[in-house]
């Protein structure tokens, strides 16, 4: 059975709220954020442990193909898949597993982010391994992250009765997704014990995944089943090309996995998960210093300076903090950005301000 | 009597106060610091209201010469006068007067630092104006700056009686001074109501300068007279490099003033005088905008910003701050100080470890 799990990476996304870092060209998976690799290359390193190459698919767009050709050479050609325009992940993931089934009817595939963090890469890998055997019984099977704090940035999912199969690892049916919710919801969720938050880390069957995509995005299975058909013709390209940029931008969560049948849980604690979504988010993965200071990129002189993030631009800038606490300091080089820790979200309003006041140099 | 007014500009110092701004080949006085330009020119501009340019002189060292040149293209060269070393003010004081008087023997001068902000330069012209008076009554004549709160960073002038004449305004004898205080002698000293801040501007006759130099500091006199023996020959350059490293180096506070014979002070308020000792001080001259901001060099932008500086670098760097109250933010290009405003004296720490641990780029 194992000679049909594929890795599936997610890598098309363009994150702005990582800025001033992470940039229209240089989004947020391609940076050199942690362990001096990538997010995206750590994503591959974990897989590679896991799978061979030819068994990792990574779903890109084209602008960030050459990015993604240099940070992972070992990946080959032919699993490169690259939409046209961006549509959802519910396109995504209905090309990967079209693209897959044909190939492997039998195939299993885990499709995964490109940009999370995750600190335990032995537990992740003993997780995709119960899991896979949850997907082989048919479950489209999401890895649940226990919550540690309440979050209004994730979705959750709430878990219902234990699965009747039995998998080693604790597996449960899903009652009920719910998006992002408000804090007051959150800490509800938490004191229930029953919620995960939805990672977006999902293991099924090609074939399973199809058939709700049949069911609940009809239009979306017949434009994959017309690619398909010219797939391995000399009109693959262009048939993609033209019917791509008529699909509904969706995600697979809305589109199909709120409706589908036999959804499954494991949830997950101590993965050291992350979803890196703002500045303040890598307090939660990494380890401080005794001051609580987290630092990348050398040249720095601390004085009374504590719980505060200082991310250099590798090119000698000095920078000193004076009696500074909780404070974010980013400096990308044509761009600084000086942040609260507990402001760090508004990052995004910045981009948004400087989307409407075109000021492209800086997105 | 107005012919025989002269005023000197001190502007050898080398301040690193506002590091990462002010270097080692770029001190406080020679940056565009208030208004686009540099408090050196400042201080040109407010004294060229007052006297024609062949009564103006600076005093600087040899490094900084040609930037004084470049700033002050008016001045006339041979009132440039260059310290071979720097030896303190005494004998910078010294030398000024001396040279002075050998040229006009009743001459009588103001010698002011170069890196002092003065907001209100008409009440300044009307001090100096009555500063002379009482000059030439032969009083040591200082400028005393009214408090406005408990600073241990300047020296005091406690104030005695009126002086006998009239003067059109307030002059009083001075009874001591009291150098850089703690701050409880600070408040006892402000709430007394006898005390002003020692501005380090004075104004005295050359002769009566010179004669308290001959009492107090007698070895300078002797070296002044020697130096003063060539100064009109071929020799001056040469006299001077030989003898000058042979002085003490000296304050004129310290070496003259605090032994001098009527000594007096005129006490000002509302000048909107400032030494500029640290970035905090810039908020005490500078009118913030309605969040208390103050911005130099353009590129900001604030969200949810207040109380703070920011001194942005004119390369086009975007700075972005969120969530920040109370905090200094100075770029320099090659050195970012990120730090909180009352914290800024320590700026000096900064400039101690960069000796220490000779990062000479940076200092």
């Amino acid at each position: 059975m194992l000679e049909h799990t594929y890795a599936v990476i997610m890598a098309g996304g363009g994150g702005t709220r990582l800025w001033p870092v992470s940039r229209r060209k240089r989004p947020k998976q391609l940076l050199p954020l942690v362990e001096k690799r990538s997010l995206f290359q750590s994503t591959v390193d974990r897989l590679r442990a896991i799978f061979p190459p030819e068994r990792i698919f990574v779903v890109t767009v084209a602008e960030q193909l050459e990015a993604i050709r240099e940070q992972a050479p070992m990946l080959l050609p032919q699993n490169l898949l690259v939409e046209p325009v961006p549509r959802g992940t519910a396109s995504v993931v209905g090309l990967a597993a079209a693209v897959l089934a044909r190939r492997d009817p039998q195939a299993m595939m885990a499709i995964l982010p490109s940009d999370h963090f995750i600190r335990n890469g032995d537990l992740f890998a003993l997780l995709l391994r119960v899991a896979f055997d949850v997907a082989e019984a048919g479950y489209l099977v999401t890895l649940g992250i226990t919550p540690t704090y309440p979050a209004t940035v994730y979705g959750y999912i709430q878990r219902g009765e234990p699965l009747p199969e039995t998998f080693f690892y604790p597996a449960y049916r899903v009652l009920r997704f719910k998006e992002k919710p408000s804090e007051a919801e959150a800490r509800q969720m938490i004191l229930s014990g029953d919620y995960s938050w939805n990672s977006g880390m999902f293991i099924w069957r090609a074939d399973r995944i199809l058939e709700e995509i049949a069911r609940h995005m009809p239009e979306l299975k017949r434009v994959l089943d017309e690619i398909l058909a010219d797939w391995d013709t000399s009109r693959r390209q262009e048939t993609l090309e033209r019917l791509w940029p008529t699909l509904e931008t969706e995600t697979i969560d809305y589109g199909v996995m709120e409706y589908a049948e036999r959804v499954a849980v494991l949830p997950a604690s101590d993965l050291g998960w992350s979803d890196i979504g703002n500045w303040d988010s890598l307090f939660n993965v990494l380890l401080p210093d005794e001051q609580g200071n987290i630092v990348f990129g050398g040249n720095h002189l601390p004085l009374d300076t504590s719980n505060s993030l200082v991310y250099g631009n590798h090119d000698g800038r000095l920078i000193v903090t004076i009696g500074v606490d909780g404070l974010i300091v980013v400096d990308s080089g044509d761009a600084l950005l000086i942040c609260r820790k507990d402001q760090a979200p508004r990052v995004r309003q910045v981009v948004e301000y400087l989307k409407q006041h075109q000021k492209e140099e800086y997105l």
